[in-house]
């Protein structure tokens, strides 16, 4: 293992230049005018691969194609991890605020020594870059990898993978593998690396509360003819007890405590919750009481309306009571809860609630079920002995409470459990100008993912 | 009494002919290419009124001129009546609904006889040339009018009366009264006259809830960042009670119970709440438990939420927890209801209800009292006992949920009391193509109105 580090320290300047060589193609997957950009990008990926021994391809689909390669040299015994990155980036817009071309990447001194400055330097082409140099090293030192890989690259996950679904069922047979290793998360802090070990899912549902047949003069008609708006917040008004809790029937079936282990894991993380919310101007935590911070972000599932409308809505005031009023809201899951379920029961709910004359009707916007990964798996148990070997310290086990949609597509398709480790921080600026890389975030992803290989044999 | 009533058959044709020279001019106030027909509408009605031996006069203002017109020849002991009308007339648009020229009245045979069909022919020129023609026929037979009487005009009652209040300061002096005889209403039905005894005043609010200080990603913050949607619907949906009583503090404070005597009344109307509300496409009274359908409608005070917005309204979901969510509402007052004090209970009402890092900011929209005239007053019997004579059956005394702003405006301003009597009919198509005013309800107000005349001198 030394020597394959060693390597990595070596050739720290030829990993850049190869960074720096993807980070020229503007490979704007949201940009019509960059798709051949995207495909440069692909190429020059599938190339890179070949030349590195892989049996690499590009893979068709109606959108941009993704890349997969496969090296399966290590044998049939050998743990088979699947890598999934992307190489299509977000628009540079607005490029005046860039302090330079954001695909003419630089090194730029920063607080935290050297820094890769580029549109994608972190999302997701460092990451990409990080681990399939890890691969080179092992590759350069031993000739071989030790275990099975297949690399997957996706070209349009900045513009919400339209045909992911599409690549994923064509290539399902190249795509078996043990577990997913998915390199666009962050570490918890610059010391710190981390591991997300469970994301949120989703449902989202719109709600129209229907009553006259057309609007209707508040003076005419009010205090007789039932108000759809009212009768739509005094539905939604109940949609929370006073402690937090979500009073739609059924909703927390299956939604296990957090564990002690998870506990104790998040304690040491130093989780500012002041902080966090002050940044955006709150100051209290405003989910479920008996709920820490954390998990009312990780681990607790909830019921926001995202959107409500209806009557009159310019300046001053009008009296009408409008014949109808709609709300959307969104149910952020957490493991163990059925989102189909959770739709029904608060269409039940909101029917439950209808007084005369009111009339629901509810439509549906995608469902996907929260996600956890146990930290006991033996994937995870390499991965946190890994990371513990190169920065000293245990990685912190952390959750999101958004939804990632590849990792929801690959436990759906294919089956595979996801292992999130990436090597960004927060202050990385992804998806805005100036978007940055820590050269100490690269250099420690490439040893970290060279580890993780070897940890991941072992485990096998 | 009989020579004034016999005068008035004699010359139903010369009325007519009055009327439809009024009708002719295109007086609409809401379009300023109309603005010259508007002052010829007033022109003429200064020199009908002169002709017939008033002295009467235009008055300026910023707008629009009102008509001031004086006979007073009757002494000064004679009660003293204002007579408020308006010349303008709503648009005639869409004209093609129209089946003739909506400024070339016509006489339309109708299942109820003859119509007055043009834009205006009831609202309101149809019903002030029925108050003119009866003052005619008293000043014909017997050379004066039995009380004294002041005329006013208004030219902007159709565009929102924004010269109203100048007006009435200006003339202040001119229009001292008893009280002022409004006859711009219905009847309740073709066989049966209505007195409207009241009316529910109005008071209008904003409130925006406002929380974080952007708007936040519900997958990042969705659990501890309060959701500024959720917590106004958690308010407003607290507004009514299971019995459909509202509970803002102190909201029914002063609110009297209906009279027995208006109960009687209103039960002998015969009102058909089923029908009133199938129209709409409604079946069940949604007010306070309890209360009749005519009591919700007319004499118990409302909290109607006219509009509500915030987050994302487009098409499909979007992620969002908004800075900020807005309600429009307005409160319907009856009298015994200080709408200051409803709007501050309100504010309390809000307040009280704010979950941390939430903040409320409200917006005012007027305010007006509730308005209610007692049956007993001398000039109210002297009308009943008039209208009893003419119709053969005592008038219904009805109320309005909506606010009638002139009438506020003589209660705050001059003092006045009102009564509203008019001789429309539901179906005659105000604002409407085809607007309408049946011969016989023209023919039988101007009888009505000289009884009325001859009925307040009595009363005096």
């Amino acid at each position: 293992m030394e020597k394959i580090l060693q390597h990595i320290d070596a050739h720290l300047d030829d990993s850049l230049e190869r960074l720096f060589a993807l980070l020229r193609i503007p490979s704007i997957s949201a940009q019509p005018a960059h798709a051949a950009d995207c495909r440069r990008a692909a190429e020059w990926a599938r190339a890179a691969l070949t030349e590195m021994g892989f049996e690499a391809r590009l893979s068709e689909t109606a959108g941009l194609p993704g890349v997969i390669a496969t090296h399966h040299a290590a044998g049939p015994e050998a743990p088979h991890v699947l890598f999934y990155g992307h190489y299509d980036v977000q628009p540079a817009d607005p490029l005046e605020l860039w302090d330079s071309d954001p695909f003419a990447p630089q090194l730029v001194e920063g607080p935290r020594g050297r820094r890769i400055v580029a549109r994608g330097a972190v999302d997701d082409k460092g990451q990409v870059i990080s681990f399939f140099e890890a691969c080179r090293a092992h590759l350069a030192v031993t000739g071989t990898l030790p275990v099975r890989l297949t690399i997957l690259l996706e070209g349009e996950e900045e513009c919400g993978s339209p045909s992911l679904t599409e690549l994923l069922t064509n290539e399902r047979a190249a795509l078996q593998a043990d577990f997913v290793l998915v390199a666009d998360t962050n570490m918890w802090n610059f010391e710190t690396p981390a591991i997300t070990t469970a994301l949120r899912g989703l449902a989202g549902v719109e709600v129209t509360i229907k009553a006259a047949n057309r609007d209707l003069h508040s003076g005419l008609f009010g205090g007789i003819a039932l108000n759809p708006i009212n009768a739509l917040t005094r539905i939604l008004g109940d949609l929370q007890d006073d402690q937090g809790g979500i009073r739609i029937p059924g909703f927390y079936d299956g939604v296990a405590p957090v564990s002690e282990e998870m506990k104790a894991s998040w304690a040491g993380l130093g989780f500012d919750a002041e902080a966090f919310l002050g940044e955006v101007g709150l100051a209290t935590p405003a989910g479920e009481h008996g709920q820490s911070p954390l998990a009312q972000l990780w681990a607790r599932p909830t019921a926001d309306i995202n959107g409500i409308y209806g009557g009159y809505q310019g300046a001053g005031s009008k009296t009408v009571i409008p014949a109808e009023a709609t709300a959307k809201l969104t149910f952020r899951l957490v493991p163990g809860q059925d989102p189909a379920k959770i739709l029904a029961n608060f269409e039940r709910f909101v029917n439950e609630r209808l007084r005369p004359d009111a009339t629901a009707e509810f439509k549906h916007f995608g469902a996907a079920p929260g996600f956890a990964v146990s930290p006991d798996a033996p994937f995870m148990r390499a991965a946190q002995a890994a990371m513990a070997a190169e920065f000293g310290k245990p990685a912190a086990l952390i959750g999101c409470g958004a939804s990632i949609p590849v990792v929801e597509a690959f436990k759906s398709q294919l089956g595979l459990d996801t292992l999130l480790a990436g090597f960004g921080l927060e202050d990385d600026r992804i998806h805005s100008p100036n978007e940055k890389f820590e050269l100490a975030c690269f250099h420690r992803g490439m040893r970290t993912h060279a580890r993780l290989l070897a940890a991941f044999a072992q485990a096998g």
